[in-house]
């Protein structure tokens, strides 16, 4: 749907965690950008090329992907004026912001006069179907947390890169806005009609080859007051025959809600899987991937190995080991 | 919201389960209504006296509110007659149909022409925000199912109606097409934005007086794999105190799911427990509301008393019975 290759706009990033849109893209899919293009002030460096616009459509760019966050909430007049250029230059215009491209009038009317598209992946562009439950063909794993952000995306998409490098059959499959910039498409499913929030999952993960992985974005959590319903649209949606339960073991609290506390790993897996046996009597939670970037490495490695041994089940940081034995658990599921 | 008293549009009817909607208002809210509008060809017949719009402008009605569904999946070229008739005759529209009074540019031309409202309750009119968790005073019951349609919303107005004759405080909270004619507003769930449903919720109970009782119309089943979701955003965003189990006990399948078997009462129970506990500890299941329509009295009878026995809580059907010994459980809550 989105053109590719991109040229990344950084914008005038405050800092590099400012860009991790870009810098998901970058990691994920190091093929699919040709260069960063970066305003004065700009604090983000991916270590691309810097372009101008008309180099990157020397270079190919089909599309200019905003992988910054905006400040203040605003697309400010220096960032429309530089997304014009790269109209002018010939780039179509990608954005998960949620100041939608398609609500700047002087975007749009410039885009229509040049004959070049504008992508808001914040809001879904298809029209769902309720989902029917029907059992689909070939495999699917979801990540499930503890809380939001806790590493789902990072997960699932490192599991998808584990099972591409052993030549296993593999998809990951985006429901956010991130996810969706990084692979071109999905279903920004937080912005679904809440009948049609299930059916979007069945859509976006068909039958499939019997020997073929989706890797599902997960969202949310179960146990998060504000968004455990799309948690529960994936779930049954996705249908999946193995989960994954990701955590954070040093949030204090919920994500946003300070009464909250996270739940255990232990009332994740099992809350997760009565939820999930009603549409697949045979899922399996089949391993734990934990976000141990606030510890260090000898009490990430306690953590783990703690954990490993009281669920019996593996327990990695996939950003610190790799997601290899995560897929074994998955091939011999 | 919706300006009352009602004339109740019951079109062409083909009987009288066509006419549920007009039906669900003139049993629940029996002062609402000055009369009712037929069509030449109804089959549906409320009791009500028949008026043309003259009359019912006469008699005080503010809005004409389309009783009855559709049939075909249009709004049929006579139905629009009537409509504007019922508009120059000085009545608004509201209406739950599928098919949007505002995709009808011959009833938004003639409205705005003469100042009236068109009012399509499936879809929210208002932005709601992302829920907060952060606990309300007052109460809250809500209705879940083991399947979708098993008599959630009777069970609450039942439930509202006894409380009223008690003189206790209630309020009857609508959460679908049907509720929100009957009571005049609400939020229509099932078309919030997937971000925001546990925030609609949040919006449609708010703080109370502690001994206020809000009686939230339940939606879906948490065993419902197409509307789950909308399920789970009720029970986090409504903080229930206290959980009413519905079920149909003749039942084969999930509502429109053949492949799916409904869950026992029991089983409802526990999972409901434990995801309304994740907002408030201290919530109980109450009672069960079971729509016997399709038992005899005496099967109905034992059923009632043998699930009442086996659960340990007050089993009634408010149809048959009313809704006493459930406000009785309310009250010892």
């Amino acid at each position: 749907m989105i053109k590719s290759p991109y040229l990344l706009f950084l914008g005038d990033a405050a800092d590099g965690l400012a860009a991790k849109v870009a810098q998901g893209i970058k990691d994920w899919r190091p093929d699919l950008s040709v260069g960063q293009y970066r305003m004065n002030g700009c604090n983000a460096d991916l270590g691309l090329s810097d372009m101008t616009f008309d180099q990157a459509v020397d270079a190919g760019a089909k599309t200019l992907v905003i992988g910054v966050a905006n400040r203040g909430g605003v697309i400010s007049a220096e960032w429309k004026a530089k997304l014009i250029e790269a109209l002018e230059a010939g780039l179509d215009i990608a954005s998960g912001l949620h100041n939608l491209l398609k609500d700047e009038k002087v975007l749009v009317d410039k885009a229509e006069e040049l004959g070049r598209s504008l992508f808001d992946v914040r809001i879904p562009t298809e029209a769902y179907p309720i989902a029917s439950g029907i059992k689909r063909t070939g495999k699917r794993c979801l990540a499930v947390g503890t809380d939001c952000s806790v590493g789902k995306m990072y997960t699932g998409l490192a599991i998808e890169k584990e099972m591409l490098s052993r030549n296993i059959k593999a998809t990951f499959r985006s429901t956010g806005q991130t996810g969706i910039l990084i692979t071109g498409n999905g279903v920004p499913l937080d912005a679904v009609i809440a009948d049609f929030m299930a059916g979007s999952v069945e859509h976006l993960t068909p039958d499939n080859d019997e020997n073929h992985w989706d890797l599902i974005e997960g969202q949310g959590s179960l146990y998060h007051a504000s968004y455990s319903g799309v948690t529960m649209a994936l779930i049954h949606g996705g249908q999946p025959d193995a989960l994954i339960l990701c955590h954070e073991p040093t949030r204090e609290h919920m994500r946003g809600l300070p009464d909250f506390k996270l739940p255990s790993l232990d009332e994740l897996r099992d809350t997760a899987l009565i939820m999930a046996k009603i549409v697949n009597p045979n899922v399996k939670v089949v391993g734990i991937s934990v976000n141990t970037q606030h510890l260090d490495e000898v009490s990430a490695n306690e953590y783990l190995s703690s954990t490993e041994q009281r669920m019996g089940i593996p327990a990695v940081d996939p950003f610190r080991h790799g997601a290899a034995r995560l897929v074994d658990a998955l091939e011999a599921c």
